[in-house]
């Protein structure tokens, strides 16, 4: 059964024989292991090429950025699911990235594309107006703005400083920012409210503006974490928290369902 | 519920007020982001220190050592996946370290408990009495030899000189590196057959000897499989072969089921 | 850290004391296990209440038809997945119902808001005024018109005549059914070629019609194709076909990034 | 690359042409849609026959005993995951399953094991001499006893009960109920305290005497939990109560690591 395009069968992103394994055209034993830190080989596996100076500190910057933020879901669940399956550490660990979503921790991509979105309608023209056409146009289709708003850093999220600090410092703040920062001076007029950009927000920003590929955005959230997540594992299997996440989480909601006469649930 | 043990509800990974964010004691935004490397804040999630000079090196080896070997099971799962949902990417990389198996992939942390086992068991005696007796017990039971033997580099892999090189040029090569050889040159007797070391007892012995914590050594090629899954996913968007891989499996495979009189199956 | 609406931390499907298990209100024990079947009991966790006949017939109907479809994405990935860590059948399970997608498999929900919304256009008016619109409006977003189309059963579906014939015997045959039929007759027109109605359409005007929770649709293939996926990985365990799929796919890419001089690819 | 044994690449389940999808030799749409349950389909998928009346009853018994149990770990991780992201219902239901482990709801297969090895050892012999062997050799080897014990129901668990009622007003009660409630009756003794047979236990030993595939076990509890995991769906699609459980959990856990001078946590 064929299904979808098949028109081209072709990979450039690796190949072997038995005495050499190819990386992007590159010797992994000779040329690679060794001699290029983690962050230059993920930049090198998604583009074919190695990050300059200033491309290597911002991707860098925005994985510690986004890696941790206490219990957040991902980490709860990946918690849980070691605590409920052991056997299996690449489960928890699936089961916590797949709460990089479009709601939490996975918004990057998404932020991206909107700063791209504002860059091509204003081509060749003024910058507020393609905003705030964006923005409008979000408004009236109910959709939310990707990378701005926090639950917790309302008035300001202190990752966007520094991420914008250090793409100022490596020289590669560009277009992307100049329009993320437009967006948030624009947002209480357009959209009634504050919204202060959030670390989403940032990272689509200063990555673009360092040329990663707007294709691989979620990527940085999602490696990041899970960096994060093994953290938590390892923590996991020498101090568990799982079950208690669990019973505190089933403490918190009342169950309003039908009852018969006489049942009184139990209080644990 | 009360499940499990829950005597410990404490976590000392990350906390955070509307200020200020920190990870492992430090001040995310004005001690880590710009300041640190990713490999850098990995070794301090896991561990709550910064990594000497000679740890950072030996993690970035390991990492670019595991994370991109071709279009392996991981990966295929990956690309399929995302062909069918691309609408959530996260779903596409978990499905793909799902398969960071005890098999393929994910047999790190296998191979440095079967280290640190043979360098408990020989304590304070001779170390080849002591590899000796955890090779035949597994033998015995009919466990495979985590770390050893490989379906394509059948009389070495090539990434493994090159991890015990890096080891020894950062002048950490100790007793792990010392016991996975050893085993090496027992198997041929013990085992009626030679297993070179392969690429997961590599990572494990190195990182052994750098002061890596064992139960997070599985961490390693999860987090580096990580980074490839997503330059695949990446190329996915751009050149699609999911489906093309699809179709290929299933041609592969013949149907020796019943079929009813006059059955001809689609060539397709 | 609060995130989102929380004003109402409550639930309504199961309850339970150290005696009793309450499942939407009805004693486990005593009035549900060995007295209903498993799709009486999909059916009453998700609405409250038992199905009729009819919605029974339907809803089995359904799951019947969508669990298997030979080696399609989601079969190959769970089975390559449990090669490759057979330590956990729950990864293999999980991987592969990850490939339920929005091209793939997961169709249904799609569907139905797509009949659903004609049905509110047409309101008081005509169904195939509100049909026309609703489907030039997909054509001039470019977006796929879900539940019509199927790379193999191009001219029709042998899936749907059969779901179709259940539900108009079971006597619930009504407006969804209706409306999926009036749109495969007026696609050719309006789109420029036709598109039979595929599986996933049929799923969604059929439970629709039954009175089927409408944000629970995407929950038939998935349930449903869990039920295969077990059978795959049993004949797995049994019959292992997991790194041939593998390795027939590895064979149909060709590598087409740069390779050093004198560098042959292993023909593995 | 050639991974693992590939001399059988066969698989018997299902086939297809234009026309007809053949499953387990049966025709799809004239066979098996609006003819059978999905739980006769589940047991033909497994096996390639129909179920006997005995075998649909005792499989629809343990799939309503599992299904569902509150807001326990694989619950509230699919509830987080799609609170986190909406946009992939397969992504919630993927990381619940992912709970479904050797600790908690994922235990039958381990007990079905258990049960056989007990039979095997008692072969042509007696079978309480059988049982208390394998029991002080699990002992010795500190592994757990697999469908024993339950953190609520510690007396006894009132699916049991009903599971076994079931087996033996359909007539199929036999030798791994026999073995199931003779070690319920030993464990006392050998163990040192009481565990009741848990309804994993139950689930294995009901299922082996109905002639269900030991290596199909698992697969009871997966169907199920994904059965109930997407009624929990639905409700939080419109009663959310996802991040609320992540507020709770976090509130549980008291953070212990280092923290700079004049650092107050946020109480959110």
């Amino acid at each position: 059964m064929k299904i979808g395009r098949q028109d081209d069968p072709k990979s450039a992103i690796s190949t072997s024989n038995e005495e050499t394994i190819l990386v992007r055209g590159r010797d992994l034993t000779s040329e690679l292991i060794g001699k290029i830190s983690f962050t230059d080989h993920f930049w090198l596996l998604l583009t074919g090429a190695y990050p300059s100076a200033v491309q290597r500190r911002v991707l860098d910057a925005t994985l510690v950025a986004i890696a941790e933020h206490g219990l957040v879901p991902s980490v709860q669940v990946a918690r849980m699911t070691l605590a409920a399956a052991p056997e299996a550490l690449q489960g928890a660990v699936a089961a916590g990235i797949l709460g990089c979503g479009s709601v939490i921790l996975g918004a990057a991509e998404a932020a991206g594309r909107f700063l791209a979105a504002i860059l091509e309608r204003a081509r060749g023209g003024e910058l507020e107006a393609g905003a705030s056409t964006v923005i409008e146009e979000h408004r009236a289709a109910r959709r939310a703005i990707a990378g701005y708003g926090h639950p917790l850093h309302k008035s300001s999220d202190p990752r966007v400083k520094a991420l914008l600090q250090v793409a100022r410092e490596a020289g590669c703040a560009g277009r992307h920012i100049e329009v993320a920062q437009l967006v948030e001076r624009l947002v209480p007029r357009l959209i009634g409210k504050p919204l202060a950009m959030n670390v989403s927000g940032a990272i689509a920003a200063v990555l673009l503006d360092a040329g990663f590929p707007l294709l691989a955005l979620k990527g940085v959230p999602l490696l990041a974490r899970t960096a994060s997540l093994i953290a938590h594992l390892l923590e996991e299997q020498q101090r568990p928290i799982g079950f208690t996440l669990t019973n505190a989480g089933a403490a918190a909601i009342e169950y309003d369902g039908p009852v018969p006469p006489g049942f009184t649930p139990s209080n644990d």
